[in-house]
């Protein structure tokens, strides 16, 4: 019998379950919801239990471990830990609880960032690298931060939450409750509230002001832009200095050799990433100028967050 | 006879060199000027060498190991790379160049404040930490990041400058040739800076008022603050607030559980860091909350930069 590990990646919608060989290879996957329970832990867990198995007997595959990547999820206690976008309140001990369904078998917890940059070492374009940093772009922003080979997890299992670091004291309200963190900049609804913030600039003269608020999503403006409109060019420039802004600290404290980023967002391509990497450069101390590569991702868009997770376990 | 460590402290002025044993105890220290041979590498060595042997001698211990901290040490490469308060240009191959004169030993250089959280580390109140940062206020504004129990490098040797991370983009030039680094608000001219702007609002009401801005020192303000001047003491206010906030964004990234401020500035002590706490606090993502502590360094003043070169070695 084939031996296998599970990666499970807990969105705050969906969550994805993937059987993956040692060579990062997802052999089958399944989809279920995460909040059809609601507040019901248990429900969801032994639904989630079922599915495992099912695709287990399906691939006729031995399960050699579980790696879960949640939001606040946490390494240590093997928590999630009062995750704002998740139904389940307070610390809700996953790990413990899956123990039940799955004894004897390693299960381990991260965040989904942390968990991306795992897979990035282990299955993507940081196979060779000992120090990179992973900045995931997607609903919320994450980051991973590989240190000496190996993820950098705090004292506390919570370390590598770039998305909190301050952009400016007075700015945009954040769902963690404070203003101005680089979430609210560069996030898919960050991007969003840019273009808004410039069609109050430019007036509306852009396609963009066709599309209601509550529809725009970042791959219209990115659409858009590819077409030429102005405005959404510049939705990308403003996003790209932003990040390439922020990156630049972020260099200064751990000196990764190359930053990954990963998310939806990334599907801009160079709309993006061609100001992050002008404006981290030109934003840069002198000792780290023309070091650093910012790329997208390496993993497969589809099944990167399931390997992330995988790469707990492997 | 008894085996020691050297630990080396290069400064812009002078350079401290101290006879260190196992246990983190100075048996002997000597001092000689960094300037005194201006450009000539070759010529400070030669002195610096000897000094070395006269205290060996002198106290009748075997070297076991030199350790050196220095602006722009690199760990990786063993030179100093481009530092600016220094007068050698360019890259100095520090190691390479004593390793002739102490064939055989152990020898490794690093920045200033890397060392000082090795030293922390190794002798003082981070000996039962895995995770913590020291920032060092002084001239500059250095950080070390221990992880896992081990300093952060980064892939170049050149991690941890938390000194030139940006307060704001349009803010106050910096040495490094940007603007607005942490540095420019927090380091001791940072501080005597602050006091000039706040005395522009305060349109001069305060003994600060009374010292040119040539003289003036953090020391003076602290002594100021500590007899009830107004001014003096937001300066203190104003530079922990800063600080404070900077820390919530370094928590956000590597989760330590300590931070430990060193350097000539912590003299003022609560004058500082209580501001630094409060604000650290305010400021911190809720799942960092309450976790953190804030210290001065438990190295000796007078040794501290001394004990953490040995660390490298020890």
């Amino acid at each position: 019998m084939n031996k296998v590990v599970v990666g499970i990646d807990i969105g705050g919608t969906n969550s994805e379950v993937g059987l993956v060989d040692k060579n990062g290879n997802v052999l089958d996957r399944a989809s279920m919801s995460t909040r059809k329970h609601g507040d019901d832990f248990d429900a969801y867990l032994k639904d989630l239990s079922d599915i495992i198995n099912q695709l287990a007997t399906k691939n006729n595959v031995q399960i050699n471990g579980v790696g879960i990547g949640a939001p606040n999820g946490n390494i240590h206690t093997g928590s999630i830990e009062n995750a704002p976008n998740l139904d389940w309140e307070g610390n809700v001990p996953l790990c413990d609880k899956l123990r039940i369904h799955f004894p004897g078998v390693p299960i381990k917890l991260t965040n989904d960032a942390n968990a991306a940059a795992l897979g990035e070492k282990l299955f993507g374009k940081g196979k060779d690298i000992d120090d990179f940093v992973t900045i995931t772009l997607g609903t919320g922003v994450g980051s991973g931060f590989i240190v000496k080979g190996e993820l950098m997890y705090g004292h506390d299992g919570m370390a590598g939450e770039a998305g909190h670091t301050v952009v400016d004291p007075n700015g945009r309200k954040c769902a963690c409750g404070r203003r101005g963190c680089l979430e609210t900049y560069v996030s898919a609804s960050g991007i969003v509230r840019t273009a808004a913030e410039l069609l109050s600039i430019h007036h509306f003269k852009s396609k963009l002001a066709e599309i209601p608020f509550n529809e725009l999503q970042s791959k219209h403006i990115a659409q858009i832009a590819e077409e030429g409109d102005e405005v959404a060019k510049e939705v990308f420039e403003v996003t790209g200095r932003t990040l390439g802004m922020k990156l630049a600290d972020i260099v200064a404290i751990s000196s990764p050799k190359a930053i990954f980023i990963a998310g939806g967002v990334v599907k801009a391509g160079e709309l993006l990433l061609k100001p992050v990497r002008e404006n981290l450069e030109a934003n840069l101390l002198n000792i780290y100028k023309g070091k650093v590569t910012v790329e997208t991702s390496g993993l497969p868009g589809i099944d990167s967050a399931i390997l992330g997770a995988a790469a707990l376990v492997v």
